[in-house]
């Protein structure tokens, strides 16, 4: 019927026209646009094979689906038969920052969807941090063009992540009611990740984030959590019991068993995957109904090499996990916790007919995918069409400073006269309560790097004011000794500064000079030359631009990199690794478990050298 | 805290404050209140038993639970000790009408919490046809003055039943978003029973429910389904695609196996609950996770003698079902598919201290339960406080008619001049196309009855307009031989008008009449005398009396009723028996698989006669 809606988005008055619509189908008073007929396919409600089905297509949605030949209806279009193929619902992630593939929706799409991805709960909390009134209509515009990729956006609870952090967005109560009363495609509040402002009244951050959970539980959408570092008794009781209903942090089979039986929905993620599913099941456990995988963060070039869901999907079968309950775990069950059955994550009337066809179920070996009714790949290629979008001002325009930075940006004064001063450090991952401290050298009135000890210096500059603040210190254990050499780049979770490290003033005013004209990426400048940069020209986090020219631009920074001499030192995440120092981009995190970090200046950190689990501030050197 | 709400409804201001208080009891920051210690706990998320756990509990809700000993904060109470009893989720039904039970809803609580039934999806059609703009407030009065069991009332889609009926309540898109929007006690739409008003928009309800449908989708809440009798493909098919999310209709292991592929929730009752527990654990059936138990509809005298929910969890585990899976189903299972998780469904923190301790396990024997953190029964006895409710004259007032009936109300006038007049005829639970023919004899210028043909005489009596509009017909297979006899009463499912049925006009009308007098309930004739009544005050369907003083009014009622010769022939519904025809208050259905049924006289059914399929409508007698 022309007049049915285009069902990209969902709304309740289109959802209602579509149904009317597919009872008919189904009953055959109406015809079926299509048909796809598999060798098997999998009910992941009851985790059943069934024989020889044919899947009846009416626009995006699946109208009837049953044994081969029995739909009684007329099917007006095409008949696609693939008798040798099993059919699984498409694969759902429950938590994944898209602007870690650094790819805008429309080309994240052409990235995930040979992966068997069909849709995503977007942990909003990247592009949040840098233009929060555009969270919602950025996140749709893809799909609103057209893109078969479903993305349900979480608005980011960390906006900003601390009350020491500033610009970009600032969600509370209002905004979050808004973003939930705007969209049914709007599941929920995106991890709630600062701890110390949940259970501490005299956090400054605590009534704009529970302003947050308050505006989700009222329009009953889904409050999600992120419990790092949470390992200890009270600490998992009152994370559940203050109504946080997940976690994907945990990293042996004892947290997870401690905190699922708390009620917390189990999220895993590949590196703890292995360890957790042999565990598990080693215990005996037989329920995996509260249990999802998920990605989190990975980038383009890691998504190409490994693949997206699938990959989560393949590392559980391989670590014992059977085929059919691995794949629940990304496609039934991420649907139930984000209260999406109506639309996603099984092959039944009603929801998107988006079908991932195996080769293999064993091995996960995708030959097609199916998404909104229609093929959109065949094998890794992806043969839907990617829709062309002219990203507004608001989403290219992002890294707002208004002039140039010169080395004196990231100069440490001394004091006169002295010959040394302490200095505060600080290095990646480094969640101590107390910060380290070195005796540095003074020369020509400044605070001196020091890399026979492996001290470099490290800065975020502000991209939100204008003003281009910068908060600059020592760190430990990173960054080039190559001299006049350094790495910036305008993804920094989670506020999205611009984080610098460098062996010379000099160099890192050149890096951000380079991100300043480029909008954002990454920049490298090595012995005082730009040497390679990558382009994120999308809230300087993403790029509309296909998943191979990145990634080609990406290896172009890696070999450029690989002519550094890097800083290593060992920290206490087991996810920091010698050479170039990419994960640097986590490393200014400011959630748990996270202790001393540097911010950009704001208010209530001018220096940016904060504590954010007491809100104590420190000079950098004295 | 003094300043703490009383937690008894869930508002989202709320349940901030409480959370914010639960977590810092959980740190050992706060004190507790109280905590009971038991022998074993199950984990309902990962289906695995704890042995000797600690429960910590603050106000209503668990702010703790793990292992005995281990909790570092402050009890300012009492410490209870079980150490030979295991701890299991307060038990949820997922579909029940409380109105089933005839008690009001604080004398319900007292009747159910014994045998574990903490929490309860009131399915509430039979209140919400008696007085619509009520519902809410009526579902809610228990519990705001205390009352331990939680009902999260749903609505009735069925207001009115059918287009065809009238009176009560009238329920379409702004009464359902008013009603979601107005308390997170409301968890969606109430099982959706009118499938020709759903599939066919030429069906007179077809705007009223979908605009229901519509607005629980606006307000992310659950379309609740009721597939009686769809058993084919493109009618299982059809309801799936038409939103409806769940059934608790199916009858055997093939219906529901058909069912749940299509995404529909399992919702399984007791009598059909032994065949597809067995046949599906015939079938190699493992995941159970999209099931549930439920009650639906059981008056007072039948949970007495059986038990509540957990009379269904013992009929799921004496056929087979692992004693954890069904507590799962009655458990965790529904607070999912309701949404109710931070609520309900587990023993965790953030939930009510809802605890059910079992002194055997695989035989279900309650010892004793905690509601809203503390006892409230002892093995049969409910031991909590009953909260004296005066309700209100819009609740007591519900039988309006503003006149005495008399036999004339009842009489069928004969054309003239016939000897014999061709009559329509129905039975209880004739769901065929077409009704039944009878030539019925003519004395006194009136189609007479014929009992030796098993035939008598049944009426609606419209009990909402004042009028006391009556609709009268011959019904095959039910009511008295006994002359002068009539058994009336005021729940007529679902919109409850008084039915009568006799073997004469005028014990009609003074059964009748005698329920005009009582405001509801039932009454029974005997030769002319009333020899029985039973009181449902409130609403025309319950009474605010403890379950033992109704109990005792019924077996006056049942022992009255046993002095009648009942007519009786088979019919399509295995519920039917012979004997007391109690089951006539489910006869009155005119939901699917009905067709040709009685109504009040209204608008579109004048007579009352009337196929609710097709809307046609026809003389009774010709």
């Amino acid at each position: 019927m022309a007049d049915l809606p285009d069902d990209l988005l969902i709304n309740g008055a289109d959802e209602v026209a579509i149904r009317q619509d597919l009872a008919l189908v189904a009953l055959g008073k109406r015809p079926a646009d299509k048909s796809l007929r598999v060798g098997r396919l999998l009910d992941v409600h009851g985790r059943r094979w069934h024989e020889d089905q044919e899947i009846v297509i009416r626009g995006r949605r699946v109208a009837w689906v049953g044994p081969a030949g029995a739909y009684k209806g007329e099917i007006t279009g095409e008949r696609v038969h693939e008798p040798d193929l099993a059919a699984v619902p498409g694969f759902g992630e429950i938590h994944k920052h898209i602007e870690s593939s650094h790819l805008t929706p429309e080309y994240e799409a052409a990235l995930v969807l040979p992966f068997g991805s069909t849709w995503t709960c977007e942990a909003s909390h990247e592009f949040s941090n840098v233009d929060g009134p555009h969270n919602l209509e950025f996140w749709l515009k893809a799909r609103l063009a057209g893109s078969p990729n479903k993305i349900f956006p979480l608005p980011g609870s960390a906006v900003p992540p601390t009350a020491y952090e500033w610009g970009g967005g600032h969600f509370g109560y209002d905004e979050q009611q808004k973003f939930l009363m705007q969209s049914l495609m709007v599941a929920g509040l995106d991890e709630v990740m600062d701890w110390p402002a949940v259970w501490n009244p005299e956090n400054p951050s605590y009534e704009r984030l529970w302003g947050m959970i308050r505006a989700t539980f009222e329009q009953r959408g889904v409050v999600e959590g992120h419990a790092a570092g949470l390992r200890e008794l009270p600490e998992i009781n009152a994370f559940a019991g203050a109504g946080l209903s997940s976690d994907h942090e945990a990293w042996t089979p004892e947290e997870v068993r401690e905190k699922l039986r708390r009620g917390l929905f189990m999220e895993l993620r590949p590196h703890s995957l292995p360890d957790i599913v042999k565990g598990l099941l080693a215990e005996g456990q037989q329920d995996w109904s509260q249990f999802a995988l998920c990605t989190d963060d990975r980038s383009c070039s890691d998504t190409m090499k490994l693949g997206a869901t699938d990959h989560n999907v393949r590392v559980a079968i391989e670590n014992g996990l059977a085929p059919e309950i691995a794949i629940q775990l990304v496609t039934i069950n991420p649907a139930r916790h984000m209260r999406l059955t109506p639309w996603v994550g099984s092959i039944a009337p009603g929801r998107y007919a988006d079908i991932v066809l195996l080769s293999d179920v064993e091995k996960l070996e995708i030959a097609k995918v199916w998404a909104d009714g229609g093929p959109v790949s065949e094998g890794r290629r992806y043969t839907a069409p990617i829709p062309r979008i002219d990203w507004p001002e608001w989403a290219t325009r992002t890294v707002n400073i208004a002039r140039d930075l010169s080395a004196d940006d990231f100069a440490i004064p001394a004091e006169p006269g002295r010959q040394t001063m302490q200095a505060a450090l600080l290095r990646p991952f480094h969640w101590s309560d107390e910060f380290i401290t070195m005796d540095l050298p003074v020369a020509a009135g400044q605070v001196q790097r020091d890399e026979t000890r492996n001290v470099t210096k490290f800065a975020i500059v502000d991209r939100f004011s204008g003003e281009g603040k910068v908060a600059r210190m020592f760190w430990l254990g990173t960054g080039p000794k190559t001299p006049d050499t350094a790495l910036a780049c305008s993804m920094g979770h989670d506020k999205h500064n611009i984080w610098v490290v460098g062996s010379s003033d000099a160099a890192m005013a050149m890096a951000v000079n380079a991100l300043r004209q480029s909008q954002g990426g990454w920049a490298l400048v090595r012995e005082g030359e730009l040497v390679a940069t990558v382009g994120y020209e999308v809230g300087g986090l993403m790029t509309a631009r296909p998943p191979e020219a990145l990634d080609a631009e990406m290896k172009h920074l890696y070999a450029e990199g690989e002519k550094v001499e890097w800083m290593y030192e060992p920290t206490f995440s087991p996810r920091w690794w010698p050479g170039f120092p990419e994960r640097l981009a986590f490393a200014t995190l400011t959630c748990a478990p996270w202790r001393w970090v540097l911010v950009a200046p704001s208010p209530l950190a001018p220096e940016g050298f904060v504590n954010v689990q007491t809100g104590a501030t420190h000079p950098i050197v004295w």
